[in-house]
């Protein structure tokens, strides 16, 4: 066997190469052409999706990782130089990206913060090269935690206060997406995961029943339940859905409070968590949870309760982990000022449909004095204006300027936002739009710059 | 700062614990209770997605990876008995996943094939924990991939010939899903991808043009086509919608064959692209290739080229790596035969919806006279069927039995698959169902199996 099957995982080394091949071909002809000056570059969404009345930032501890271990190894230079586009270039921009780091600025709103679109999520001030080169990857990871995040808290909603737990790595997009997932979740509000290596990395709590082949392989279903309970005598949640659900929650009651909990996965859970309720009542297992299962989501889940469906804990998985009803976020990342003749110039972009605003901006949350949102404004980095400002420096001369926070102090700053945005915006369907202002100064700015981008296109205006 | 902030990537150390919990509690009461013994699951997709007239295998390499790494390590273990449901399970069953390692068998479909609902895709004899903790991993592995093979088939279908290249990484569900999608899209169809991972790692071909960024760090426009053309002679692709598209068409023309072609990114591609190829044409660049982008998918390219779009090449980004209109597989891995006293004995499972056919299975593929695909059987693996058995042995005793084709042989598999497969179940909308049959054996034995499973829930039948 000559060829050994790839594992297509991403280690350090490789951090540099997971870039679309233009970022590289662009900084080969910034330094070619004496472009490699300092520029920002600002990360915000578009758009919001259908149905989404907020978004919850997530991700940005993956992109310090990332930002802070950024190196071209010697493989990835030789590889990079047989590349038909780079066989011209000049040695010298290797030798740049051997000794590459990234030694910039980056301002952030916190993880666990409620955004909007237009709002920059992850500022970046640095040379060009290393301010460009790095998009790719930001956006891959702020774009997918902050969509699992958002979907997260969704769901929590919809569950009014009854727990959830991420069941989704089977159906995440390929297993590192299960990984990710699972921390966007917790930080949405999920109590725990399925996931054990994201127990492990992270410490996130995790958790498990046990699933059909287990009731399949034993020769009766009182057997297999005796057995689980047998090893795991106070952590059994039973699955009885294998044969027939009714009697399946009949047998489970033979093991009394033994067990935690009976688990759904199938059917009308609506009508079978009531049955089941009523047979584990009669046993006097009033006590014992029954947790739901299988392609739920926020407005099934919205829908059982309002029914009132006795369910006391949701295990959610692919409409979860793949935010099935939009799965992909609009974020994208411009350049919104560079250096010419070591003076910054804010600049705009004017393809349809796709401006952007000029300059280093700043979030400004407006709150009322009970402490309730009441709206954004989105200003100039050097403006003061009312409101709390959202982004905070993360790193400077490409280090880390504080300790990031740990997941738990995300997760609660995520239900303190939540709780503060009002109600009517954490509507699961048809929200209002949440009010976001551009400052004066800002809109001011934008008409300056685009008069002044018309110009760019040919060169001076010649009177015409 | 004494936390670092966490990759979150999944080294080969870690893919022991890259499962979800309830794979490892069952585990120990298998193995608390004797009940080790040799199982086999089928890994196949349930349901097809709207508007998919068939599903394009991809995968197996990354899984045959996993299955030959798959260590439990020591920090792994002690991580795992500190969990509150193992500090009871006995020490026997940590030695015995201290010397884990996957000893199975392994029969599946190979990448690159055409598959339908119901057929199984991945095949796994082993003995009962083995064959059941691998289910999460391979699951996230082949769902994802597959999803993106079939999604990329249909979008290069609709360009009727024209390359289609894979932009998706920084809308990917995290940038490991970028690279899956790099290799799953190469599998479909696309001819390169921007991936420079994905190209390093794999020797895909990798592509690009340039973004918007570059031509706001210019003064003019006309100073970045130069700068990138003085950079790139040959490889160039001028990106002409910054400010205006038709200007900078005109613009672009200035450079005469110096470049490649021209790309489109926003605004009304169908009237865009004629006006651009007039502009082109009128300045003698007939062979000057425009590319399209922005937001594409297989129905919007189908609309373009219906209408007579002269665009010679489409990149596809977000809608090709999210598979946005269907961005999850129903895919499950299931047992459907596990020993007792040494005999194999066929389970189903009977949950409302969710049913499953009994036994080890193949699938044979039948066909015309002229190599057209008329029909699958799903049957028993010991039949003796008409067709072409699709299944195939990849690993026995943990090891790799055949070597695993390359990417390019993969890609020309899928691209004979789907010429063989009639035209009607690869329309893009409302296809009809292929036609899958289950053999009489089959039937008979799930027949069997069922009725041999309503007793299983209680014991013996007692005449009732």
């Amino acid at each position: 066997m000559s060829r050994t099957p790839r594992s297509l995982m991403i280690h350090d080394d490789d951090l540099a190469l997971v870039t679309d091949l233009y970022q590289l071909t662009m900084a080969a002809a910034y330094f070619e052409h004496d472009r490699n000056r300092p520029a920002t570059f600002e990360m915000f969404i578009r758009t919001m999706p259908k149905n989404r009345g907020f978004l919850l930032a997530a991700g940005l501890e993956q992109v310090v990782h990332y930002l802070s271990a950024l190196r071209f190894t010697d493989s990835a230079l030789r590889y990079l130089r047989e590349l038909p586009p780079f066989r011209r270039v000049s040695s010298a921009f290797f030798d740049y990206l051997r000794e590459f780091r990234f030694t910039g600025e980056v301002h952030a709103i916190p993880e666990g913060t409620i955004v909007f679109p237009g709002e920059p999520l992850v500022r970046i001030t640095a040379p060009l090269i290393e301010a460009q080169i790095v998009e790719t990857y930001i956006l891959a990871t702020i774009n997918y935690q902050t969509l699992v995040a958002t979907k997260a808290a969704r769901v929590v909603h919809a569950a009014r206060g009854r727990p959830v737990v991420d069941f989704g790595t089977r159906r995440a997009h390929g297993p590192q997406a299960g990984v990710l997932a699972a921390r966007a979740t917790y930080i949405g509000g999920c109590v725990a995961t399925s996931n054990v290596f994201a127990g492990y990395e992270l410490g996130l709590p995790v958790v498990g029943t046990m699933a059909h082949s287990f009731m399949m392989t034993f020769p009766t279903e009182r057997e297999a339940f005796a057995a689980y309970v047998d090893s795991f005598p106070e952590h059994t949640t039973l699955l009885i859905d294998t044969y027939d659900t009714l009697e399946g929650a009949r047998l489970a009651t033979e093991f009394g409070d033994r067990i935690l909990g009976v688990r759904i996965d199938s059917g009308d859970l609506l009508a079978l968590s009531r049955e089941v309720r009523r047979i584990l009542d009669e046993a006097g297992l009033n006590r014992t949870r029954i947790v739901a299962s299988g392609d739920l989501n926020e407005y099934k889940i919205d829908a059982l309760l309002r029914e009132g469906a006795p369910i006391d804990l949701f295990g959610v998985g692919t409409e979860l982990v793949t935010s099935r009803d939009e799965p992909t976020l609009s974020g994208v990342y411009k350049v919104v000022e560079h250096e010419v003749d070591g003076q910054p110039v804010p600049v705009v972009k004017l393809s349809s449909d796709k401006e952007t605003y000029p300059g280093r901006k700043q979030v400004f949350r407006q709150e009322s004095p009970s402490g309730a949102f009441t709206g954004d404004l989105i200003a100039l980095a050097e403006e003061d204006q009312p409101g709390t400002p959202l982004l905070e420096p993360i790193m400077r001369g490409g280090r880390l300027v504080q300790e990031l926070p740990d997941l738990p102090t995300i997760q609660a700053r995520a239900r303190d936002q939540l709780q503060r945005l009002p109600e009517e915006y954490r509507a699961l369907s048809d929200p209002p739009p949440y009010p976001v202002r551009y400052s004066q100064r800002l809109q001011a700015l934008k008409d300056q710059a685009e008069a002044l981008a018309h110009q760019r296109q040919n060169g001076p205006a010649t009177g015409s």
